[in-house]
């Protein structure tokens, strides 16, 4: 921690300083330059507030020098990890592709969907049994019943499953039918559940909040990490700002910025990031020219009909085309999707 | 549900359009213009998603008419919510505040600072026994050795209690410690959590979320409304913005713009939204000045020990002085503090 | 436009707001539901202030039905406008490539880079004569005399030539050097230069304002084609979010949401919107794989040593691997980079 | 500054860094921790890049240890700033009030507006002669027609006259009748038109860009301060977030941080910052008790028909309702309200 002291900062007001951090447990390094002090406070406290010190008379700046987040970052494990389910890798050279309804409605439905993405190269179906709603007066999904569909449909097509799990308590219950548990965004400071599936065997893939910085998105990671669950799947869906015109803005830089940072893999959500059907193909190339680990897309058979975000599902032809243009595309860049 | 036409909509498009509505199950009221035709589409459906029109050719806008909220809205109780609480009543006259540490740290310490806030005027003792905390190295809370400290203090001192319940399976827990659950800020959304809170007996505090609308936050009180707990004060405490300054923004005008839409009462948590000691007196002073039916501030009485947020810790003569302050700023506008 | 009453308005108040209406000019047309009535106010008024009406006792939500802007609108001029600049063609199949330095230093530097991003197939040379900065005690740039080099450097290589004018008074000046008149995020909305730009002959390009709607910035150019100026290029270079990961957040998906809105090309700036080299290859890719009719980017015979931006300039090396990168990209869907 | 290394960054990087440093031309203080190695660059260079060292292979983090503004800083003069403007002291134990409409419409609207804000205690009349507008369609204002009106309407009543000015060529004019120039948002980093603003012998109050960090906006006020001019206000009017329920979010939080960083006064626009006029009230004393130097407020004597942001005006009424309160507010604080 490196404490910067205000020019006019008395001799008293530093010595005063020193003694805090004294009593906090760090060693001091005192540096006095023409104009300004400096403090170097040595010991790590990864949980130490520094507005403890900000506080105090004399005091200009406090910084951190080491990152929070520990178990996540690229500093600890140089190299990428690569997670291999059941025979699909994820983090390594292939780009994976993850597809399906946004919420399972019928047998039919999920068995049609199913057949469609596994024909054009997905790896996952996608769909939700239990979906998380900003009404209470919305549909909340089949539950149970639809993750039993779901994994049917899977097997019968030869693809993995991915679904959301929403809270503690259903962890269990989901664990029997995904292959990779989904958390959504809204949940990704649930602390409580991080721990809980930190103790899961299933990879984990962790949606960015919505107004999550990239660090904070890291230590929920790290949360899952430190339980000793090493499989954190990232996942990319769009960021709150201003603008009006999408339904969220897709963060897209976050993708280098998360490969420098951190080993673990990182998927793109376009259909949440934008919202709106055309739009999402754009925004599922520019992820994948992004650097991209894998793409995540709602596809429907009958979008019009959707129980819920039909708008930003793709008809299963959008989805063939999507898929070959981005074959091209993670060509450019040394990688594949199969 | 108003639809607006894009101006060279053809009338094939528009008969398109009228049919999709027919086959939702609206009615629909057709006014052609010289420029521009719009659609209203009469039947109330709370959950429609009205992407799917806009996704028609031919379809500019569509606007919803209805709120998407109902319980909490003042058109459906155009008179303020009066909670009674033991005897303490709050959205009524009375400014109601609430004061205590961050965290329960000890029996000593509770009882000290409940001591101190009683004698100044609050009415809630504040404190948390379970602590959400960004990072999984951090200090948790002491769990219900807390909670039962937190109980015994304010007794003594005819104090109410608020704490925060973090997860449906500690309800049952809080519940018998508690005069008031609060739901922290990150769990504005955790739908199933708030189900539950719908069950229960006690009246409910629900933060804003960080990056959550006007909107969504009344959305979330609605769930718990919905599950039949009438008792939900709404808690401001701060949003996420660019700035950097400030550890959050704290929205004052949240204040009159609740009042405007819903009859619940609001409470100001100056302590969070921005985080440094000498800037939430102005704050906490200004909440009042917007009309706030209570605020919500963090007290300690040894703050340069606290173990989480002491740098945002009145010392107990800075709560005194700033009850001394509203108490004018309330009679100002009409209203009082005790 | 369309005014929603409150489900409790009373007919005095219906009768108040019908003759409000009238008094502002419009024909109104009423449509009255089982919950609810809607207004339909019809005669165009682009700079009606609906907060007039918002106000008035019964009235629930007041929504325009027309777009601000016209001009702009692709419902206006529904093909692709493309612009000639010289035999270059922006807004075509062809991505137009703009690269350069971002500061004009001295001759040997500007005839070096221009040399380096000519032969590797960039159409335009970007540099600065005027630099804004938000510090006064900053490099300010050459002025003219920078503008001369760059010209010179550019006619040596075949190349165009694209710098920023950052003041009305600037504009006589910078047209003499200039093939396309460069707008920066801070002058947006500086309406009294706006206009004056729509009075010269030469294409603006115009950059999104750090926290500018996409409407706000079609107003913008309106602003400048209402003046008669039609050649008008917008520049996505990255909006301000609460991220502070990156320098900015580059919102990618505003280039199919501009595509949708609007026929004027728009060309991506990954250089100011990441702020860091290595995360600029890859969201210039993006960008190319979203639709971008272009990119531009800052690139530096000797980053290490660049009065301004250095830290953001490629290589020419790395330059070139990107154009053979989004040659690719370009081709999977169905464009081509020179 | 001060740099932190890697925890791997070997013995070569750390020596390639020192060189870097020193050819800077900075003096470089080595200290070598267990786990991390930080080294202090001393030297004051305030317009340096950080990027340009946090490229270096086996760098960390940069920090700047001296704010980038100096005049406008309180360590540079840390008594209050307190100008005094033909007789009103602004920045003292004083709160100054500023009222009036948004634009000058006529001479019967501007007299009989002055004599009522005059009456109720406003020292300024604000008012508009040129407006910024977002559309090139709105009306633009009555020009130097306008300012001459207010300014005969001020002298009348006892009043000051404060009204915006929006590009250099314009300064010399409205010098003419102001007494205060008013900078409006989107100018705020229009770093010509500050230079320009620099020179002037009048005072200045800048406002905040909507997206402007407080140390932008103290940056900003250091480009007119640098200049010569030493009279500058700032002017809090509301920044751009996510909520649509407001026009902006009124950050009353900046109050007490400008308090704490600068010497200058700062002012609250209540009326731009929520954008309707029945929520202006709560808002203005918010400001006040949050300790605002001033606040300037729109008042119309018939907003019904105002020409522009009649919704956000008061009647004057309200505006008498208003200072009343204020008055009280202002002594809970020790302060007062003429």
């Amino acid at each position: 921690m490196v404490v910067v002291l205000e020019q006019h900062a008395t001799e008293q007001d530093v010595e005063r300083i020193i003694k805090v951090l004294h009593d906090f447990g760090f060693d001091v390094h005192r540096s006095t330059g023409v104009n300004q002090t400096v403090l170097g406070a040595i010991g790590v406290k990864p949980d130490f507030d520094t507005r403890q010190l900000e506080l105090l008379p004399g005091v200009a700046h406090v910084y951190r020098v080491t990152e929070p987040f520990k178990l996540a970052s690229r500093s600890f494990k140089p190299e990428n990890s690569v997670f291999d389910i059941k025979g699909v890798k994820i983090g390594g050279k292939e780009i994976v592709v993850m597809a399906g309804p946004c919420a399972v409605e019928s047998e039919e439905q999920i068995f049609a969907i199913a057949e469609q993405v596994a024909k054009h190269g997905a790896k996952f179906l996608r769909g939700g049994g239990f979906k998380p709603r900003t009404s209470p007066y919305s549909f909340q999904g089949m539950g149970e019943e639809g993750l039993k569909l779901m994994r049917s449909a899977a097997d019968k097509f030869g693809l993995l499953v991915i679904t959301e799990v929403m809270d503690s308590n259903q962890i269990d219950l989901v664990e029997k039918y995904a292959d990779v548990l989904q958390i959504g965004a809204r949940n990704m400071q649930n602390f409580n559940f991080l721990k809980e599936l930190g103790k899961s065997s299933k990879p984990v893939m962790l949606k960015r909040g919505l107004s999550a910085t990239i660090e904070e998105w890291l230590m929920s990671a790290e949360y899952v990490l430190s339980g000793g669950n090493k499989q954190v799947i990232l996942c990319e869906r769009g960021i709150r700002t201003f603008e009006t015109a999408t339904r969220n803005t897709m963060d897209i830089s976050a993708i280098p910025v998360i490969h420098a940072k951190s080993h673990l893999p990182i998927v793109a959500d376009p259909s949440h990031g934008i919202g709106i059907r055309d739009k999402v193909i754009p925004m599922a190339r520019a992820a994948v020219a992004a650097g991209a680990d894998g793409i995540m897309v709602e596809v429907h058979n009958d979008p019009d009909h959707a129980k819920s975000d039909g708008a930003q599902s793709l008809f299963p032809d959008q989805f063939d085309e999507l898929m070959k243009q981005i074959r091209i595309i993670a060509e450019a860049i040394g990688r594949n999707v199969s």
